[in-house]
């Protein structure tokens, strides 16, 4: 072997790669030499890998200096494996060349077939197979696919100049046309190629070879590929392997047939061959729609032997790679030939049963179900209504805007909250359609089957409270601008009045007219096997983000073994309480302010009361204040002068205290512990609520377990005033029941400063919870209601990799986390941690959080079994490392 | 010595203690040992350890065992002294209780003189000094004293029963009171007592003296202790000692004193005695101000021997402290004492001066008159103008805000930037008195004497432009309001009118009415000297933030070694580039936009050369356009409409401009480099103009060193992208001139992330500038702007001990400076490093960076001086600490 290899050959029941070699080989490639070694009829082929992409693409589009030679190699052992010559008209090789990365990217990137083809070879071709038209057609595709993948002529032009000459022959059908015709076309393609290119159609295949080859590379870059990666969240990988395989062909005759099977039903995850083929046809014909494929049962009659041997061949690459394949093949003149298998993608139903049967079938362990047949996204779409796939008119389409939160709805649009509340109220369905949503409209919100937002981005106000409560909603739809006064909103085409029904697709972001029928989510027994089997590997704890006790149960219901983050701002907007709130922000004297507060009091304790019964048994971990004042008082004049009206106030009172409260910079202002320390009324008050909650359940014997959590903690001596209160509180509550509760007192980890000075803080606090959506606002500095006027830019040319947002950037943010983690465990080593940010419920997030060592993630009740599954794959990829990377001769531990 | 050792004696030529103990005895305690060691007469006496002060605080006001049995003996050490015995009416000895901890906080902590007076002892002091009156006025004093202090009987009770008895005498002064009438005073005083705590008066001196201990104990932690610790950046000191020390009395007769003096003058340093006394009087007759003290000169006359014996021992004092001290002294029939020597507070000018002369008269180093004898404070002061000394009427007081920028300034008020320009170019001096100030009122600022708001903090606007320029502010000044459409002011009592004078003093924070006279900044020859000397040990290199020729040429005469920080967005505001980057942030094409930014491009261009110039063979680093584009429109509808109609847009064009520029919170929003890596022509365009400028400057001759900085950068993504634009543009430009110049690509580091991924940015990065507002900002998640609201809260409780936006926090902010530092260097070597935040200029802050290792730090041009001396402190104290920690047999390096 050489120092530096390139390239790697597989072929007659042999193979240099195999499965494990998908950072090298690319998915296809490694898959292709594994079929090779357990005897599959796969053709001889070879694998340009993955770095010579990366030299290529790293040293301005040049080769290794060994590739050529190595190329040349490669192309002998094919010569030598199939018997032919490349170029050689009287035994002539003609290859295929694909792209392939370690991560699948169907679509993504470029494939060249019947490379080897030039006039010469053409007529040996028709000599050969005895089949000029055959030979013909193969030319043709191969100039067109030639010009279009590695020149860059377009497609179009081609298909033009067919058109053309399918009217002046007078037919109909690309198969109607002849030999001769066919022979005419490749004249006519060359021309367009000479016109679109200024060169002449390269006849030498080594010299096609090396264009293609560098077309190949070339495409691992394109915008497409890297739009694809970045929505994918495929980060990492070098570049794209290229492999080079002799060419079979599916259209020598009604002996030849090329199709597409899944080892079962992706749909449905039935076991039962699932597929399409054609007769006489190539790969593309089938992709590309031309003719109608038939299913693949009717293989079973037409070439019953085939059926037979296709049948068993895709049951043996099952049980070899364990996990539902899907196979392209092709019979010719009646022989079978595998030419790509890998995993299928399925629904997320399907990907359920599947794992399911896999196991009850004995063919994978529980573990290896768990860790590799279910995505985290699959449990997604299971736990969200959907719109039922049956397509849809571009008409329908009232616009497009941010997929904010997933799953689908129907209702009447409705233009204000109070409206959506009584209408909501009388038993209709509504959407609620906003310019933008505030903390006003929760009411109006949770009344709503779904929420569309004219403006706003994945994290704007709407985006995040419709996430929590797993209610589509459709944001940033800058295609619609609304009317308040007409009370309508316009597309530029369709305007749509309130009280018509819409329908919102939260998973894709689509907003469609009139109402469509879905499909609701479903838990069949598979779906329960299979989340035992979870809980049988998961031991990170998954808690839930639940505000009300309808919120906690449902997340109860899922799997959360406790509340991670229970906001309590919200209650405070409840039309009763809202008042004595704002009372309590007018108020002039200390007496007036606790007057207003002692109002609240019971609410409050109320408010805990029932959560702490959703939760007996299970920690409530109970978020102090957080918002601003401000975020409680009218905004517009209108407003404020019906708001002052109703509290009995001048409205140049309620104005000036606007005006006062009014900050430059809310998300760094007056919030969170800084509003109780300087009105510890408050903290005092919400201590007060909780604790007597608790006091008063517990002595009537329910297991509650309070941990009293202050927000926007940046230093030990904030902590210590606030938990000071909460403790004093205590020994006075606590005082008058039957005996006192286990209570905790922690702090959010979400400024930076926390993070840094963690050990200082951990003197104290009992918990930590981290509350990554600020920490990555404030590490970044990235307001999250402003940052997507740059974040699309950052994203698009891969200034970001992807939304740290969404998925937590373990080399800011992170070290953050994982600086705090340490440091506070090495002063406390009981402190309890977890994180209670978005990135809770998202997968690769919370394999961070596991790895780093942290007690529990909490999401919303939605999300629980995603991230429930998420743990529990952390896990058992973090063993499987551990095996793999334990030196054998170690001792057992 | 007893293992727990909570007391150390002085007396009789010796002493356990000694100066360079104050932090275990307190300033006044370690002096005390000091001054009687040296052989000076000190009468005998105790000091109590700051360790059983924070014994007491920490345990529940309880003292250490031993220290009851340690302050006996100390008595029992007075009584054998002074020969005398405590509650002895036969040889009463009377002591004092005085504070003192290790820093100097005049006032703020508590004394008691003349304890040990009970009936009985003032009968037999009566008898052994012949002296009736003198006996019951030091009880009576006593009396006062005890119940004030320790007790908290309002002193005021005693002063109204003494009148009371003046008037039943029909006397005046309190000198007219007889013995009898002091008697009876004393009786009455008894009652008060009585009255006021419940309790007899205490007569067993024991007793006394326990309370008089303890309430110097508690004293540590009174609110204005707390407030004046806080003001005056005193941390980390444990608490205070607690001196008893013999009474000797100045109050005998006529051949008894009592003073204070300074070695040299305090206000102008001359070399002099200098100072007060009072003939038979005790030490606070002199503070009370009741009878008119003589000045020291005098004393030569009255009494020539003592003068002599005080010119000698305050002389020893100077050599032995080597520093001008401030003393008080008390002459007791004729006998001399010195009760207290520290180092005497001074103006700035009289440090220099005094400075100058210790080192000519060969008393001091130039070493220690650097490190030691001027501090940075005093500089500070010499460098603006200051109101003369003379007082004023609290009726001219017009409000109090903020001390934002220090220094005074006189002019008539205007209301409006535009006329305040327009003014000052007739020759008016002005003063621009605004609600809140914006970016575009720079003009109006920039055109006036001083600026004076009534909302804002130290970091407003305002404040920061003010400090920026050397130029006077009062921010925040809420007893004012301001009505822009009568164009006055009022604070309720008083409304001033546009027009009328007003003097601000930014270094107080006080608004005077009318025209005050002020003492221009002067800098003679001690000044030079001095500013030599610190240029000598002085390594650190100090820069300035300069965005104009005319303040980086006054940076240079003050010793600026560069520009570290010239922002380029002031430049953006003058009258005739306004419109057109507001024609840029409207344009609908790249081409429009392209058309503006071609006109901005000379301007910029002339900007920078004559930056350039002024800084000719010093680098200048210029910071690439940072605020978010919203700032550069217009804000009111008001203003809208005007600046529409000057560009030629509709209203409502550049209203849905400003709309959707809008953002939540500006601070982390789309600005820095996020604006260059969206807007890359800017970039563009502003890297052509600094480089374009550098080039042609070049080309002639001049030295020029360009730096150009990114802001805002977050990921080594942005910088690449940005860095890319810089190095394309600069091989364009050279292309053109006679050869490139040397220039450097480096960044802010203002985001915690940049500082967290320090290394990765260093792969790239020239140079890294650590912007410390905004890291402080969003390291602790303080919007600077909003802050002030809380920090006031935070900075009275404690919860803060200073305000970081002054002086760099070390724990957190600190640790993300130090770690960028150390992973910067690691993988880049070169890396040049400093910080161009405010802290730049802040002396604690300057020892940070010089201590971590930066190379320069950099401030505004009226600080330059102020940091070299910081900077020459830091390094000259880091040298006494290595010498200090060297192990003595240590290999020399």
């Amino acid at each position: 072997m050489s120092e530096n290899k390139w390239v790697y050959t597989f072929g007659g029941g042999s193979a240099e790669g195999n499965r494990t070699m998908k950072e090298l080989l690319g998915g296809k490639g490694a898959n292709l030499a594994e079929m090779c070694t357990i005897g599959l009829p796969v053709p001889a082929g070879f694998t340009i890998t993955t770095e010579s992409c990366k030299y290529y693409n790293d040293h301005e589009k040049s080769w290794p200096k060994e590739l050529k030679a190595q190329v040349r190699e490669g192309i002998a052992f094919l010569e030598d494996q199939m018997k032919t010559g490349f170029g050689d008209p009287e035994k002539p090789l003609l290859v295929s060349v694909r792209s392939g990365a370690a991560d699948s990217m169907p679509g993504m990137m470029d494939t060249v077939l019947n490379l080897g083809m030039n006039d010469e070879v053409v007529e040996g071709l028709a000599r050969v197979t005895g089949n000029d038209r055959f030979a013909y057609d193969s030319y043709r595709r191969f100039i067109d696919m030639f010009g279009d993948v590695v020149m860059g002529v377009p497609h179009e032009h081609f298909e033009e100049t067919m058109e053309e000459l399918k009217q002046e022959m007078n037919v109909k059908n690309d198969n109607d046309l002849t030999a001769e015709n066919l022979r005419e076309l490749v004249d006519r393609y060359k021309a367009v190629y000479r016109k679109a290119t200024g060169f002449m159609f390269p006849e030498d295949p080594r010299e096609q070879l090396h264009f293609a080859i560098n077309a190949v590379f070339n495409s691992w870059n394109s915008p497409r590929a890297n739009k694809y990666r970045s929505i994918n969240k495929i980060f990492g990988l070098i570049g794209t392997a290229v492999n080079i395989q002799a060419m079979v062909f599916g259209n020598t005759g009604d002996d030849s047939a090329t199709g597409v099977c899944f080892t079962r039903n992706p749909s449905t995850g039935e076991h039962k061959l699932y597929g399409e083929f054609l007769i006489n046809a190539q790969g593309e014909d089938v992709v590309a729609g031309i003719r109608t494929p038939h299913p693949i049962d009717d293989l079973k009659e037409i070439m019953p032997y085939s059926y037979q041997e296709l049948d068993a061949l895709t049951r043996k690459l099952e049980m070899h790679y364990k996990n539902m394949q899907d196979i392209e093949f092709t019979i010719q003149q009646g022989k079978l030939y595998i030419l790509q298998t890998r995993n299928g993608k399925r629904t997320g139903h399907a990907a359920i049963k599947i794992a399911v049967d896999l196991v009850n079938e004995g063919i994978v362990s529980r573990e290896d179900a768990v860790m590799k047949l279910v995505d985290p996204l699959h449990l997604d779409q299971l736990l969200h209504p959907q719109l039922k796939d049956e397509g849809y008119d571009d008409a329908e389409v009232l616009g497009r805007g941010l997929p904010a939160s997933p799953g689908a709805a129907v209702g009447k649009v409705v233009l204000n909250s109070d409206e959506a509340e009584k209408l909501s109220a009388k038993g209709e369905k509504v959407i609620l359609v906003r310019i933008e949503t505030s903390p006003e409209d929760v009411g109006g919100m949770a009344a709503s089957q779904g929420i569309l937002t004219s403006r706003g981005g994945m994290t704007s106000h709407a985006a995040v409270v419709a996430r929590g409560w797993g209610k589509p909603c459709v944001a940033g739809c800058s295609d619609i601008i609304i009317n308040y006064k007409k009370r309508t909103f316009t597309n530029g085409h369709i305007t749509v009045k309130e009280g018509e029904y819409i329908s919102l697709d939260g998973s894709l972001g689509i907003v469609l007219l009139g109402e469509k029928p879905l499909v609701e989510p479903s838990f069949d027994d598979d779906y329960h096997t299979f989340m035992e089997w979870v809980e049988e590997f998961q031991h990170m704890g998954v808690r839930a983000n639940a505000d009300t006790p309808e919120d906690a149960l449902n997340a109860r219901g899922h799997g959360a073994v406790g509340i991670g983050l229970c906001r309590t701002e919200h209650m405070f907007f409840a039309d009763n309480r809202i008042s004595a709130i704002r009372r309590m922000i007018l108020a002039e004297s200390a007496e007036e302010r606790q007057e207003s507060l002692n109002e609240l009091l019971p609410y409050q304790r109320d408010d805990f009361k029932g959560i702490f019964k959703a939760m007996a048994g299970l920690p409530v971990t109970i978020r102090l204040l957080d918002p601003p004042l401000h975020e409680f008082l009218p905004h517009t004049d209108e407003e404020i002068i019906h708001v002052a009206h109703e509290l009995q106030v001048p409205a140049k009172v309620m104005r000036n205290k606007v005006m006062n409260l009014k900050e430059f910079n809310p998300m760094l202002g007056h919030r969170g512990c800084r509003l109780g320390i300087t009105h510890p009324e408050i903290t005092r008050m919400q201590a007060t609520a909780i604790l007597e909650a608790a006091a008063e359940l517990h002595c009537q014997g329910t297991e509650v377990y309070p941990e009293i959590m202050i927000p926007l903690i940046g230093t030990r001596e904030e902590f210590h005033h606030q938990a000071t209160i909460i403790h004093e509180v205590a020994r006075e509550v606590f005082a008058n029941y039957c005996s006192a509760v286990p209570y905790k007192v922690g702090t959010m980890i979400e400024v930076p400063r926390a993070a840094l000075t963690a050990d200082q803080i951990a003197g104290e606090a009992e918990f930590f919870s981290f509350g990554t959506n600020d920490l990555t606002q404030m590490t970044y500095g990235y307001s999250r209601d402003d940052a997507a006027k740059f974040m699309i830019h950052y994203l698009d040319q891969k200034i970001l990799p992807y939304d740290p947002f969404q998925t937590i950037d373990r080399d800011g943010v992170g070290q953050l986390v994982q600086w705090a983690k340490e440091r506070g465990s090495m002063v406390n080593p009981k402190l309890k941690m977890g994180i209670c940010g978005e990135h809770g419920g998202d997968p690769l997030s919370i394999e961070f959080c596991y790895n780093i060592g942290l007690d529990y993630v909490s999401c919303s009740p939605f999300r629980v079994p995603i991230a429930r599954l998420a743990a529990a794959q952390s896990e058992l990829r973090a063993k499987a490392r551990k095996v793999t990377e334990a030196p054998v001769s170690a001792p057992a531990e």
